[in-house]
């Protein structure tokens, strides 16, 4: 088995509500957009990030379990350059309504931040100075990476 | 904001168990292993699975939503080329000891299967004949994409 992950799904109550984040607060361009159904954005050369209905969801994986007031046990993370766009992306996050945590400092010697989409998955904005950190970033040659 | 995840991270209750199921069983390579703490692999040109102590999640994001016999609400899924490939890696992941589910023909076309890892993290086995399955593999010319 190859090591790739090729799309991330997460269960939405309510795509309407999470077009209105992920497009007119984050300002991502969908992919795909299937009113009640699904909406699909590319989050990377070969990954594709799908926000599907919670119907849809139970009726192929059955009823998720899920706390409004609780974590989901996973979160995604969007590292970036420098503590200052940590800053910059949580704002904006802010400003479409999300909920943060931090940024703060990390005893790992990263500067992270958290804001939660309407259903309550947690991203991570991180600046991370290691090498993981680094090769994870846009800008990275990735045939030139240690 | 750009459109980019970096980190998939799952919050995992033994470490040594899912080492045991990726390493062991799915064959994966560790691309840093901190026994106890974090196990991540790289899944992605610029994307990285984390597999974090769910002790150290719950003190930095708190008491995450979790039941044995349910599902999280989310999915990871991996694509294939063909729908033999679907039933290859769903055969890999049996034998690593994953309950499984599928694989089945979808309404959409494609030809899908879970297994779940040792957290219930549910992994989608995916051959998807449409043009959001076929730039998501890595044989796929990104530059040469619809």
């Amino acid at each position: 088995m190859e090591q790739r992950v090729s799309f991330v799904t997460l269960a939405v109550r309510d795509l309407d509500r999470s077009r209105a984040f992920y497009v007119g607060g984050l300002q991502w361009s969908p992919e795909l957009d299937v009113p009640g159904e699904v909406l699909m954005f590319a989050a990377g050369d070969r990954l594709v990030l799908s926000l599907w209905d919670r119907a849809a969801f139970e009726e192929e994986l059955g009823v998720p379990a899920f706390d409004d007031d609780r974590p989901v046990p996973m979160t995604l993370a969007h590292n970036v350059a420098t503590p200052q766009e940590v800053r910059d992306v949580l704002a904006l996050a802010a400003r479409a309504g999300a909920p943060l945590w931090g940024p703060v400092e990390r005893e790992w010697g990263g500067f992270t931040g958290y804001f939660a989409d309407p259903d309550g998955f947690r991203w991570e904005v991180a600046w991370n100075p290691g090498p993981i950190g680094v090769r994870v970033l846009p800008d990275t040659d990735v045939d030139a990476r240690p």
